[in-house]
């Protein structure tokens, strides 16, 4: 009788509402775009009274996200829900399984249970797509899976966590240190209702193991990605890098090395007029290096109603062209198991420490280091403070693994204030 | 018999033969992502005989383009020739005639013929793909016809030829002028062979033409941009730009206003800290604004072997995926004919030029600039040489009409020594 694209859309939160919106709004242009008329059949929230803003009175309303997605009259099942298990999880299998389409921006499902989805979602013939998923509005799935498919990627970096990366460019404006920023951020909303998933870096690690996944052809792998939050930068940190050419970032990289699969995403230290270095923010980038194409960049909002509903559409209108294409951009019964790498490949690092106002406390120090194979490119002390001086060291390239035998010495010692900061220095 | 995609490629200059060349590098990693073989069935170029760096001695060899394009054995023609009329036109016209799917580098004849060969292929029920036609590596095309496709577009900005943004900045760099830079770009073989397709503009003016058709849903219209070329920027410009905290790009610019669409490619001075201003060499940018995604940039390499084979390929992955859509994201038959604004929108203006070293003579340009309306908000003069005097003037904000009107009575009088250089400063 129709040939519009029959959506249910669960989940009615910021991105939720931003999908109807676009959708009301937009209803003309989407189906000049599309050749079909995009319509919203049914929708499901947890509260069904609340005023959202939006007309939801077209829609028929389900309590139950897994019953949305089981109706008969849907061809796409839009999962805005959230949460890596429950009730998103469940739903999306239901829709598979019943034969729909899913658009869904959950990194977090995608990262722990991506392949198994995809397994389920290619054997049943359907399709997922996550455009949202990864740095909000800007169309990265899409670049990584489909414009560079000619392309043997060999590395993606990515900041990919808005609010990290608003917390470390305000600290460098205010001069304020990281807990009034942290404050100021939850109070603007910034911040996950559990805040380690922004500031101990786990929202852009499910970011990281995605875009890993589709740029090396190997199973997402969460677990394999070394995580590392921003909660221990200091004000001084950040000056400090500055004061050498550089900024702090929470950086995601994942590329091949020779013994595995590198996935980290940590703070470190970015050539300052580098794109990384020079963005500020809640904005997004993501960097992405293959054989033929060299090097793109990719900037925009990483989060909020418009951006993120626009990734959404994206998959939406890709759906009504009839779009077909693996989850993670080659059937999933064909890509590898990630093997992690144990440790990454050399880098500089930068490593901050205070040491006890003790003679000779330098002395074993740059001993520990000279010993664990680490040898130092700039060292800098700056003035002591209630009998422990602060201490910067710039090494020369070394592996991780060399500096945590460093760093474990030291701890033995009895010359350390306080457990030493070291950052990567990354060459974007 | 197979399941392959069966190419026919028409050119084997430096594109072509990068095409090769990743077909033949990543023949299993093009077959996992997109589950068919892509195999190179024929190929044509000029010259048989010369030797290219790539083994071509497994395809058939065809003398006329329009031959291949016609062979049965091919599903996709992959034209590489260039030039918007003559063989490239006549040989894309044939294949989508015959049935068979078109790639193309070709930005001259899509910006002229794009609506017509848009018609022909939409009624044969065939593809014409072009990612390579704009901006080099970047995937913009897929980006505005797809990723972005639930905004509306609001406006489309680039620095889409690598040849003048490399002059510019090494101008800046150098110290040296327009004249030395131009025969460096040359004799390092940047520019084409009709030069005035990059310093005129031509080149990045068809790409926006291009992109202005997408983001709009209007026809092509290549006639309706407006277009300047940098031969008349100075190293003066340049420097005075820097001093007030600009850089001179050649920007394209395409948005509708209230008198119609928008589209000029000119050159004009961008805030030096915008992703715009940082832009170095011969890297490309293009910059998409919509009222949902609100700003994405795009930053990558604009011309060369593997980034424009790259965007080769990412079509001809999609082909292979069965992934179809209108040529210019709406089908052309439903695309408007642009109404090209007379006038563009207002904006403050860099004018530098030479005055006479006559009593009075800065009294005249002022009176002639109020008299048009246009008010001034800065103003230098800065040394005599020769009897003339380099004038300098920011003016408040105004449109192009306006000043033209200036400009005109400023050459009916006795004190302009060359003709003024105008520069719309661009807020971005």
């Amino acid at each position: 009788m129709t040939n519009a694209l029959r959506l249910g859309i669960a989940g009615l939160g910021t991105v939720g509402v931003g999908v109807v919106r676009i959708i009301r709004k937009h209803a003309h242009l989407l189906e000049a775009r599309t050749g079909r008329r995009i319509e919203i059949v049914a929708v499901s929230a947890r509260d069904a009274g609340k005023d959202r803003g939006v007309p939801l009175g077209d829609y028929a309303w389900e309590t139950d996200p897994v019953a949305l997605a089981r109706r008969d009259d849907i061809d796409v099942f839009v999962e805005l829900m959230g949460g890596a298990e429950g009730a998103a999880k469940d739903a999306v299998e239901a829709a598979l399984q019943g034969g729909k389409d899913v658009v869904t921006a959950n990194k977090a499902m995608l990262a722990h249970h991506g392949q198994d989805l995809a397994l389920l979602a290619e054997e049943a013939g359907r399709q997922i797509r996550y455009e949202a998923a990864v740095a909000g509005g800007i169309p990265v799935i899409k670049a990584l899976t489909e414009g560079l498919a000619g392309n043997e990627i060999t590395r993606v970096m990515g900041v990919m966590n808005g609010t990290c990366n608003y917390i470390l460019t305000r600290m460098e404006a205010t001069g304020q240190g990281y807990n009034a920023l942290f404050k100021e951020a939850s109070d603007l909303g910034y911040l996950e209702a559990d805040p380690n998933l922004d500031v101990g870096g786990i929202d852009a690690g499910h970011k990281l193991a995605i875009l890993a996944s589709i740029a090396f052809g190997t199973q997402v792998n969460f677990d394999g990605v070394e995580l590392e939050g921003i909660q221990r930068i200091t004000l001084e940190d950040i000056r400090q890098a500055a004061d050498m050419g550089y900024r702090v970032k929470l950086l995601g990289v994942a590329q091949r090395s020779p013994r595995g699969l590198v996935q980290r995403m940590q703070p470190c230290l970015v050539p300052a007029h580098s794109p990384l270095g020079q963005l500020e923010g809640g904005t997004n980038m993501v960097v992405i290096e293959g054989d033929a194409i060299d090097q793109l960049v990719l900037r925009g909002p990483g989060a909020g109603e418009g951006p993120t509903a626009s990734a959404v559409l994206g998959d939406i209108c890709d759906l009504a062209r009839g779009v077909k294409l693996p989850v993670f951009g080659q059937p999933a019964k064909t890509l590898e198991a990630a093997q992690p790498a144990q440790t990454g490949l050399p880098a500089p690092y930068y490593l901050r420490m205070s040491l006890l106002d003790k003679p000779g406390a330098l002395a074993k120090i740059a001993k520990i280091l000279g010993d664990a194979g680490v040898s130092i490119d700039r060292m800098r002390q700056y003035g002591h403070t209630n009998g422990a001086a602060p201490v910067l060291f710039v090494t020369h390239k070394t592996t991780r693994a060399s500096l945590d035998v460093a760093l474990e010495a030291m701890a033995t010692t009895d010359v350390i204030a306080s457990e030493p900061v070291a950052l990567r220095i990354e060459h974007v």
